[in-house]
């Protein structure tokens, strides 16, 4: 078998604080990300305009993407991305089950 | 325990209908999304131009994801848009299993 | 029910191999798939820029999406498109359970 179990950490926020977030998730262990510019509209309205017409042109938002092996590095990920984050800006933040190839590359 | 069990509905389809499939969105209560652009080829070869190499140019396609607390609302998304689009507008909708912190945050 | 068991891999790799990674999917009997633009950081250190600043500006890389119906044509893709890129390209694959609806539509 060539697939190994890992947990997909998605981070859905204000570009703004991508930065801050990017040094959570690298001081949490994880060796890699991937960030998508993405639009939206939030539980607080406030993740794009409220025009919904106007969403598409108005990616303001980042969805970044961790692999990690572990569930706990994948909740201490989320925990202090919301704890430091979420009272003063929006965003959400996820985990799935996804299974990987190489391991290896991984913590 | 942090995390709670939620759903990930999405729906990747043409961008001249990001208006109506979320409106669906809404009028079916979750309480917001996420819009990324995209390209693509599909079953209908609709998704983009013919040519792959310029499909990397071609974010005609919308990749919208939607979390919400039950499989019954996600469930509901999917075929409300299915029906009202997916005759005349290209478009696949999936559903996934996640994990979320703040579950009061979704309905 | 509606809903039938399915399987997304996802690619995120480096966006000048687009073309052959389609091809390898193509050739495996996916029906379509989905491109994101991305950008991010890697275990190599090659998937953007090393300055975390700058990352967002730096959309080099591309997020591949494909549902197919069955785990070893899952398994196959992910495994053609390591064995053929991953050495000299810097790349990470993984796979998740989904469900859909219309499963005529996909291989």
């Amino acid at each position: 078998m060539t697939l190994h179990k890992a947990e997909k950490v998605v981070i859905i926020t204000e570009k703004m604080i991508l930065k801050g977030v990017c040094k959570i998730i690298e001081d949490c262990g994880a060796t890699g990300y991937t960030i998508v510019a993405a639009g939206g509209k939030g539980s607080r309205n406030v993740r794009s305009t409220s025009d919904r017409a106007l969403v598409i042109d108005d990616f303001a938002n980042v969805k970044i993407e961790v692999i990690v092996k572990h569930k706990t590095m994948a909740e201490t990920i989320m925990v202090q991305v919301a704890a430091k984050y979420f009272e003063n800006y929006s965003g959400i933040t996820y985990v799935e089950d996804v299974e990987i190839l190489r391991p290896k590359k991984f913590n």
